[in-house]
């Protein structure tokens, strides 16, 4: 399981982790930093083990000290921001950049504590819109957490009945899933946020709909990773002991 | 970076992978078997380090040895299978399953030497088929493996003129990744498989039109690994020195 080149592959996949987690360090992004630390040193001490020349060893040695003081250092900030409530994380989305799906932006929120959701939106409302929900909803079925109930509050449609008859949809297919949708309509909804009960606030400028449309039947049509997005500015916060309050 | 409950969830995950990799092995989808025995060896390898009970580390021990040999058995065997052309796996999709996304079925034989893909699929033409083609097309993007042409070869709808335009879609999607979709059309063909230059040869039953209907708004509509297959059965062969030929 250990030959030269497969070892090579191992050390630049670490690299190009580290090198991603300095970038996010230096822009803040503590929590996704820690992760991507982690995952790096853990392929570089698999590299250590397979290496032989002792002064790459010590120069691997020198790296994961540094890193590993670094990722324990920022887990301890972050804990201490979470503590105090002034945890804040800012993501970015550039307008027309890939690679933005719900998954790659929300999973990490979706530990094993999250038992509610609750989604503020005003516009989920035509289709497109509701196929934004029903995406994020499919993640949450997907990652497996304990959520029993996600709460959309959102504005009406023109066509109430053809929203409500969408929306009944996504209930129905969430309920086989063990998960209720509580649908509420507010005509002075302004915030666009997600909260979880463990205290994760998800404040996104846009709502869910941050996806640019593309031809029916283009690359990046069906998946959201491939899609091209707008400008979009994603505030997280955390409230210390939110739940049950 | 090592408590004891982290352990413990790594020696879950190592358990649950080893499992499943013995179930595939005595289901003799080797090729799949060999990833789990070494991903779940990985984590074994990880637990080993943690752990300081020595009767522990001797039961470690021996189980480490255990997998890497079956493991390195089936890298031989499926090396050889491929050599004498003799390479067979089937895949059998349950009525009703879920996790059968084109993702988790055809991921793993896309590497970094596969340039060209050819697929027979008489059934690429009404709305929902040119849907599973895109997403087919989508995966092959996704993989950033070195594909430049895709060759679609399929019959002519009754709707012709709403075909083309909707494969053109798909076509012209293609076109800004690099990669040329070339469509044919047969009133011959019968098989219905993708073919790899690299040599693989997926034989599927039904062709890419294995997923159920699920309503519009329901889970699973949108996330395929969410939706109810049709009992389906995949064989893969594997054509030695294809390449050129």
């Amino acid at each position: 399981m250990s030959d030269v080149s497969k070892l090579a592959g191992i050390e630049s996949s670490a690299i190009s982790l580290l090198t991603r987690a300095v970038e996010l360090d230096s822009n803040k992004r503590y929590e996704e930093a820690v992760t991507c630390y982690q995952e790096g040193l853990q392929l570089l001490l698999e590299v250590l083990k397979g290496t032989k020349d002792e002064s790459k060893k010590h120069r691997f040695r020198d790296k994961i000290q540094e890193y590993m003081s670094r990722a324990e250092e920022l887990k301890t900030l972050v804990k201490q921001e979470k503590e105090d409530g002034k945890y804040h994380e800012q993501i970015h989305i550039d307008n027309g950049s890939k690679g933005n799906s719900y998954e790659k932006l929300f999973s990490r929120f979706f530990d094993n504590n999250v038992t509610s959701v609750e989604i503020e939106d005003p516009y989920i409302r035509s289709t497109h819109q509701i196929y934004n929900l029903l995406r994020f909803c499919e993640l949450v079925v997907k990652l497996k957490c304990p959520v029993r109930t996600i709460t959309l509050t959102t504005s009406r449609d023109e066509n109430t009945q053809k929203q409500e008859q969408n929306l009944g949809q996504v209930k129905n297919g969430l309920q086989h899933h063990g998960i209720e949708l509580i649908i509420q309509y507010s005509t002075t909804l302004h915030d666009r946020e997600i909260r979880l009960d463990t205290g994760w606030v998800i404040k996104i400028g846009r709502g869910l709909d941050i996806y640019k449309g593309v031809d029916k039947f283009a690359v990046g049509f069906c998946d959201f990773d491939l899609r091209p997005c707008h400008e979009t500015t994603i505030d997280v916060f955390h409230r210390k002991n939110m739940k049950g309050s």
